[in-house]
């Protein structure tokens, strides 16, 4: 844990120049518009810890894979998120002395993510070596108006000194992956061209061939007034700069404008891109950084109309929650079908690849709920553009008959993960892309998703569950051996609870989603089985069969579903009594040790009482919260969030608030030691769960005539004066705002909106408020 | 399959040159002395297919190790075997061409390993692209007698040409492991020398250090004459070379003698090691090749005599089962107790380290029957020096007080092996280890190897079983769970029979060993408890405890014992139903569907069954054999020969013909497609226990106050006429000789020896034989 970030409630703050923690600063420091984005690195050259870092959306690189020994079904590569050419380089060199902030004193140092209005920005003076003090603001972002482009303003004055200082604005494609498995370089240089003031380079990946074509443009000002200025190009192997040198009078503001664009061939013909590049330069330097900035602000400011969180009394909360929504919204916009949530966004580099089951289990439930319906369809419509692969990857595993195995981690579809019991064996991931479908369309009433796409999605992951099961004559019930639940601290186990009732669920809602779309579309429904050679009958019967037959395992006595086979032969103790200093147990511990404890690294069994609540009743899932919750570590991050949300609807306050905590400041405050390596972006939107639908009480049921029903049971945590949240539902736009006294509903929309507040059913006008008294009994 | 090696009794014969294969014959044509070895690799330059190999025992490189995603526990480095110096190189040059089988037309190739005498012959007629013939004879060998010297006679005659022909015979230590993880080289040179027709060179291995010095000294001959030459010196980085040109006449055989010495810092000082090499290379040179080669034939027909089998009838068998025995004595002479039994031996170089629980499971049984009582004495004294570094190992996994893992994989004692599911799990290793010093006792009689270093490994094991299992309260028993049995087509299991059965069984042992220490030596016993702080009562207690309560899976239904929990939930289906062109399954299955799969890699309960033979009833191992045989894809080359001896036991001599057949010529036939890479050295000790143990029905129970008495069933399969071997026990050497018909047991040692042969007392005299007739009864 480090608290050296500043509170505010609205910006990311570091007063003073924490030369140590330089890569945690640059990883929450991160910039992004969802189609490129980077750290939080200096402008200026920088010898000092630092993790240089600028990424580029669906543009990846497969990396050979490293492995111990090779098992058969491995793939052969890991698709990496690639490290980009670096366009936000401006190096200042002061007569003969470089600035290098690892070089000089530092004093006022000040740098600032200001996340209302989507920029970052950073002030300091520097004393050199000679005695000459500069001081210096810097203020840069990636538009989220114009998502090909970045400006940067970066104004220098002496302090004491007049000289030649001579500024070198570079792009530098001469870079490497940290992760790379072989050291090995990803880009090779196609074309670059330098001018006056501005220079272009086109990159293409290695293997994967993807180009993109960054451009620079320069602006100096002097007292105000742009000035002319010799510009000296400067080309070396996958580089190119232009190196100004200008005369400098002590106290003489001097300001650099840098735009930048960054084209890549997922947009653009690889033949035009680099003329394409030149374009849009244009189109930004002559908007000029002010205006960008100005419309950057609107921008940011119509998001967060859409999605703030607004907590009263706690402004370390207040902070974190925000960082958290303002980091998802720069990772993912929605906009492109190809693109998903990477779990380091653009903030890092580390674990590669872009698409983990995180999107379906925790993203999805926030872009439904704070943004367009789209964004949400197009994070369905990734998964089913990929099926092809999915299926493609089930076969190579030996499953058949359009059986489809959707990867671990993918890029393009195909599996990037190869650790056996992951890659192979962590088969619930399959699960949560059905439960998905079924999330969006709940919440949405979008039914003919099914018809268009969700079905044969759903088939195809039924047929692989269907092949995955066996049957056991020794229990006379199906059984799925050999998988590795969310829980990665058991591996390889027999009938994990979670992943066989994720697997009967979907099951049976395939069969309940084959007779709606026969009902909504009988003419689609008959071109889509032919086309899949699904035969009804048959599979039908034998998915029935398995969801009828399939084993649970289970302890009488506790009457609480057992995690997997065997659980019960563990030595059962709490996690008070792991000693001292042993945690966390995976940074201490062997790994044997850990598969042997009864230690949960993540919700399980929890998870599935999560996604199927409407099939228990309160008091089982009490009773398996109490089993399991004292047994779990948490050392996932997307752990707490679940656990918050369970602790909530139990009534079980401080607790909810303990695992709130857990997530929401977890890398502003470094909490897993990690956040140099990058944010954990994916699990932001677990605590933007915890917040809603834990505090919120948020849920979406069956109401009349099946149509979904909005519930709200909201209160606000003991440490808060009032929290408020926003989200959209089915075209409204509604704020819940609760005090320790009552709640307040906002209907923003042109419509009423009848909900399920505190079991009672609540209709909002529209364009008006609801205020309902919270009485004790209404808070469980 | 492959049979393009000639059968004969007691060669290798390769006839006409089979480029394709030529990786497989330079494997199965490896030389080694136990100290040195290479590959069967030719002296003169070749650009084709070829591993070149030279390895030197016990100097090996920590390569670092490449994982997948890392686990707490796994080492940081993999101790590899040493591709080191080769010493055989003579480039031929005639004119401006270089011999290069590679590059001209062969014929007349013949290539043969003689077992008999131990040496490698090769001759060839080459035609140079010139259209020159050149007839060459090759002879080399590595001493027995010298185990630092090595020797080559290589004769050339021009056949259609007189010519000046340049011959350069070198020591090349540039070389490179070729399984180096990241293609590192492991050597950096130390010095080296080179004199008239000598050169010298020392290599020191980077990080370990370990030096190795390697000599050459060149005679040569032409028309039976010794000659001088001019002799050019030539250095390059880790390259010594001497290069002559010679007048050759058509018709005139040039000889050229190369005598090689390499000697390792394990035997010398590393400050005088390369002056120790020159005095050795005179030692050497001044013997001369045909004096050496007289004494290499005595030397091994002395081996013969001890340990040779004879197989009437049937020459591909008595060929398979010299080659192991060959192979055997090539790789460990046991003179050396810091060394092993390498998976590979001399042959090549994959895998890496020295000893796996081969050593203890397979190998030993068979030098305690064919070697010196010291050689099996020096294979556990190896583990007991390596006791501290497997407490270390222990402790780092979270065990405590003294508690010993010993390694998968190791060179020195320290772990090596970076797969979690083997590494931290695959612990029935440490049974084996406990096993062996019992193996050792029972057939050596020597107890008071207990007193001096036994007693103090067993409890250190048993102290790793004592902590390693848990009490389950849900089966009031004590579990172990998270383990990989011998079949490793499981992985992290729950109560492996096999591994609960040798933990359960190793605390016993140790019950039985205290006891008996503190009888037969109390003040050393006392020694031993205060020095590793041994609390008799308590230790002892716990392990009563253990003992009286293990849990054994079982399955009362069909009376076998369950190979882990849950076992019987697989779908139970015979190998046959593995529909064609599948196997073997681990080329042709995912990983998951292999474990999934009940399919079982190599004997697992049968191994247990094979090792506690005493403890079971035959029919009992009848109904295992029976139950688990048809599953078992011997995809190990471990496997069948543990099949073969039960199969022999249960009078089941097809199936145990069958079984011994994929072992008997693994390699020679490249049964397993990977003979390139090496032979399978510690499997050939198997195939030597399908025989004797097998065939031969040894075995070794408590007779008459306790004392170890010999017993033999032995029959001669159907196939054979008749079926000779040889074994020592306590003093005596027996060669037991089966017909169809009858039993002939010859004592070759001066005392009488009584034995039980099937199941009657016989006594056979000094020097003398018995005859007995085999009776149907007798046969089971």
């Amino acid at each position: 844990m480090k608290n050296y970030i500043t509170q505010a409630p609205w910006s990311i703050v570091e007063e003073g120049f924490h030369r140590d923690f330089n890569e945690i600063s640059e990883s929450v420091m991160s910039l992004g518009n969802g189609r490129f984005g980077q750290r939080g690195n200096f402008e200026e050259k920088f010898t000092g810890k630092t993790l240089q870092g600028n990424y580029v959306a669906g543009v990846y690189y497969p990396d050979k894979t490293r492995v111990g020994w090779w098992k058969n079904g491995y793939p052969d590569y890991f698709a990496k998120v690639l490290n980009a050419a670096n366009w936000i380089g401006i190096d200042i060199d002061v007569e003969y002395e470089s600035l290098d902030l690892n070089q000089c004193d530092v004093r006022e140092f000040r740098r600032e993510l200001n996340m209302q209005e989507g920029y970052l920005e950073r002030s300091f003076i520097a004393t050199l070596k000679s005695g000459k003090e500069l001081q210096v603001n810097a203020k840069r972002f990636c538009s989220i108006v114009d998502d090909e482009a970045g400006a940067i303003r970066y104004a220098f004055k002496p302090l004491n000194f007049d000289a030649k200082i001579t500024i070198t604005p570079y792009i530098d494609g001469s870079i490497r992956n940290r992760d790379a498995n072989y050291d090995e370089t990803f880009w090779d240089e196609v074309r670059k061209e330098t001018g006056y003031g501005e220079a272009y380079i086109e990159l293409r990946t290695r293997k994967t061939g993807f180009h993109v074509a960054t451009g620079m443009c320069v602006e100096i000002e002097q007292d105000g007034v742009k000035i002319d200025y010799q510009s000296q190009p400067i080309k070396y192997e996958k580089y190119v700069a232009n190196r100004m040198t200008l005369d400098c009078r002590q106290d003489q503001e001097t300001v650099i404008y840098k735009y930048a664009v960054n084209l890549s061939s997922l947009n653009y013909d690889p033949d035009t891109i680099f003329k394409e590049a030149r374009q849009s330069m244009q189109r930004v330097s002559r908007k000029g950084f002010d205006k960008m900035l100005f419309e950057q602000r609107q921008a940011w400011a119509d998001k967060w109309k859409m999605n703030d969180i607004v907590i009263d009394g706690d402004v370390a909360a207040q902070q974190g929650i925000r960082f958290n929504i303002f980091q998802l919204n720069q990772t993912y916009t929605g906009e492109d079908e190809r693109l998903n949530i990477g779990p380091k966004g653009f903030t890092g580099e580390k674990y590669g690849g872009s698409t983990y089951w995180d999107t379906e289990a925790y993203c999805l439930p926030f872009y439904l709920a704070t943004a367009d319906q789209k964004v949400a369809r197009n994070l369905l419509i990734y998964r089913y553009k990929q099926l092809g692969k999915a299926i493609e990857n089930g076969r190579k595993l030996g499953f058949r008959a359009g059986a489809a195995l959707y990867p671990m981690v993918t890029m393009n579809g195909e599996e990037c993960h190869n650790e056996w019991e992951i890659t192979f064996e962590e088969i619930h991931r399959n699960g949560a892309i059905a439960y998905a479908i079924y999330d969006y369309i709940r919440y949405t009433g979008d039914e003919h998703y099914l018809v268009d796409y969700g079905l044969e999605v759903l088939i195809a992951i039924s047929r692989f569950w269907s092949q995955r099961v066996n049957w056991s004559k020794e229990k006379s019930k199906y059984v799925m051996l050999g998988v590795t639940g969310p829980n990665e601290y058991e591996n390889n186990v027999n009938n994990n609870w979670y992943t066989n009732y994720i697997a009967a669920w979907t099951l049976r809602y395939t069969i309940e989603a084959v007779a709606k779309v026969k009902s909504l579309n009988p003419d689609q429904y008959a071109d889509l089985i032919d086309r899949i050679h699904f035969r009804e009958e048959k599979e039908i019967e034998k998915a029935t069969h398995i969801v009828e037959n399939m084993y649970f395992p289970y302890d009488p006595e506790r009457q609480v579903f057992l995690q997997q086979d065997g659980f019960l032969d563990k030595e059962i103790m709490p996690v008070s009594d792991i000693p001292k200093g042993q945690r966390p147990i995976n940074q201490n511990w062997s790994w044997d040790r850990i598969l042997r404890s009864c230690f949960i690294k993540q919700a399980d069994v929890l998870q599935g009482l999560y996604f199927f609540e409407d099939e228990f009743d309160t008091e089982t899932v009490r009773r398996n919260f109490d089993f399991y919750e004292p047994m779990t570590v948490h050392e996932s991050s997307l752990s707490p969030c679940v656990h918050s949300i369970q602790a909530s609807k139990l009534g079980l306050r401080d607790k909810a608030y303990e695992m709130y905590l857990r997530t929401a400041r977890l890398d502003l405050d470094d909490y897993n030691n990690d956040t140099e390596d990058g944010c954990h972006i994916t699990s932001m939107a677990g605590t933007w769960l915890a917040v809603v639908k834990g505090f919120g009480g948020l849920r979406i049921e069956k109401g009349e005539e099946n149509h979904s029903q909005l519930v709200l049971n909201p209160y606000c945590p003991t440490h808060w004066q009032a929290l408020a949240f926003k989200i959209r539902f089915q075209g409204a736009l509604l704020q819940i705002t609760t005090t320790q006294l009552d709640v307040v509903i906002e209907n923003f929309s042109s419509h009423p909106v009848t909900l399920l507040l505190f079991g009672q059913s609540v209709t909002v006008n529209a364009t008006s408020q609801e205020q309902v008294s919270i009485s004790p009994a209404a808070t469980v």
